[in-house]
């Protein structure tokens, strides 16, 4: 557990100077002031976290986190287990979801294994950081140890530490690959909110009426009977969460140690943000929210984390295709803030123009 | 009025047989059906209005259309008329948000004056289109005549003609400048939803209270006077429009026309497109919608136009910097539907990898 509370200790407020700079910076350029909104408020964010008004984000990395889960015994995805496998191999050969639009957003697409139910061979091109075969079924006990979810949240940091002792990182993405692992994360959403859990729960990649009924009396069941307690996210985490869940954490807590902005997806990737924001709030200052999904537990998650979602493109689909969109608005933040010229250059210029 | 309506003329409902195609290619990916939300329904339009499944967006083309508006002299906006030219020099010279965004969004800036209250030497880069030095103050009399919101709405159709006769466009955006231009904006929302004035009338580039009080003031007593006739679309632009706003309403027209879609940027874009489609509803086929601007008018626009907009970023610059950041939202969805691997192909190439 000592890289856990060694990396929260690192983790620090964002101080203001750069926020006051970019914002000073932005009022002067040519154009009416805070008429670019969010694109303004991102930018502000990312030249407080980078300690500079020329943020570059160059190298931009998403990783997919890939885990099982118990739980789908009860039947409550419409996908099979064999699925998230057969995903993770998709992932490597380029031709998934998150493939195409981490491309499309220049991202490298990295995959991490917290808890895939498969044997990887270990020379594939992924983090290799399996603590077991997939959760173990959390409505008959907790989906796993206090220890292993420990473990799944120290893997989550390695993953980051790995990545920048390759290049450094100018920005990471969170995504996720699990058969079933809607059902974790709107329990963790429910501990949290109290919100009762019909409320909460969405048809995952499809359930039909009757799938959706099972799904949330298989997670009110649950919480009932391990009664997970929020002061306590380990608890919550280990009890009804996931090994993936657990990975996005450590990668929230590690990228926030390492001072790099995290952009984080859907549903699955927002309950490992919670976790990790729950054992230190100064997370937050590195946090962007990608987008509000259509899952109905997410914007409670939005809500309690007080982040204002950059887009809402009704996705439903995680892997970290949300971040991915919403990092190509963060980069057009960052040259907002950088390259639009000011009334005095616009002034000078136009005496020599006209 | 002759290319004006041989322009309508050619405008033709986008058939379904791509959408249809779109759907099912897409129906077959390695993902749950209709997990990408909005890039899928962009994707299933964009293929019909392409007629290929293998939609490529190139050749990017944002307008930003200029002109100047006599009601500023009902003090109506918060910065003087002089600022139009002075941003038409910026946009030319590269420095504005525009350029900045256009850059990001790999699409060209190219500016029109529709009419600008300013000499433009022949020889710089713009389409030079002034119809008449500014409209006249529609407190008073109509903004313009009707022989003259035609001849910028043709003016408006040349741009694209002329466009399209130097290289082929895959995509084209509308923006706008002209300080003052959200009053007659404004004033046409006015006219088709028949809302009180009060509430659709925004702050613009920033106007107090007292500033918000007064314009809406002006623009109630323009339409009493005026009586703008909503079932003809030339008596609203003439009485209470803009000749940047005829501009946008022939780009959108020619563009539709011509078959290449069209992105529209806020609130005057979208008073632009509004009368477009109220020449020629097809044309509504051929339309994207970027974002829902801060301008409360706005959304009663999308509303009567029934698209939904693709983000909502808290913008109200106008320039055409919400299309460059839709457009490559839009570019994205070309490649969900070009490059998703289905769970055949998947199957086949993991059958080689595992």
């Amino acid at each position: 557990m000592a890289l856990l509370f060694e990396t929260i200790n690192k983790i620090e407020h964002v101080g203001e100077e750069y926020n006051e700079k970019a914002r000073s910076q932005m009022a002067e350029q040519a154009r009416p002031a805070g008429s670019l909104g969010m694109l303004e408020e991102a930018a502000v964010r990312l030249a407080g976290i980078k300690q500079t008004l020329n943020v570059r984000l160059n190298n931009k990395v998403i990783l997919t986190c890939a885990g099982d889960h118990g739980i789908v015994e009860e039947g409550v995805s419409l996908f099979p287990q064999e699925v998230t496998p057969q995903m993770v191999y998709n992932f490597i050969d380029g031709g998934a979801s998150i493939n195409v639009l981490g491309r499309h957003a220049k991202a490298s697409v990295m995959v991490a294994d917290f808890g895939v139910n498969h044997d990887f061979a270990p020379e594939l091109p992924i983090f290799h950081k399996k603590v077991r075969k997939g959760t173990r079924n959390f409505l008959k006990e907790p989906a796993m140890t206090r220890e292993e979810a420990v473990l799944a949240i120290e893997a989550g940091i390695e993953v980051v530490d790995e990545l920048c002792s390759q290049s450094p990182v100018d920005m990471i993405a969170t995504g996720d690959m699990g058969i079933g692992n809607t059902s974790p994360s709107t329990a963790i959403i429910a501990v949290y909110s109290r919100i009762p859990v019909a409320r909460l729960t969405g048809r995952g990649t499809g359930l039909d009426d009757q799938g959706l009924a099972r799904k949330t009396k298989v997670i009110e069941a649950a919480l009932d009977k391990h009664r997970p307690n929020p002061e306590d996210p380990l608890d919550v985490l280990s009890k009804v969460g996931g090994f993936e869940i657990a990975g996005i954490a450590g990668i929230v807590l590690g990228s926030a140690a390492r001072a790099i902005p995290v952009v984080s997806d859907g549903l699955i990737s927002t309950a490992g943000t919670l976790i990790a924001t729950e054992m230190a709030g100064a997370v937050a200052d590195y946090l962007f929210m990608a987008h509000q999904s259509v899952e109905c537990g997410h914007q409670f998650m939005l809500e309690r984390l007080g982040i204002q979602p950059l887009l809402n493109l009704n996705l439903r689909l995680g892997e970290g295709t949300g971040a991915a969109l919403a990092m190509e608005i963060l980069d057009a933040a960052t040259r907002v803030l950088a390259e639009i010229k000011t009334f005095n250059e616009v002034n000078i210029r136009n005496a020599h123009l006209s």
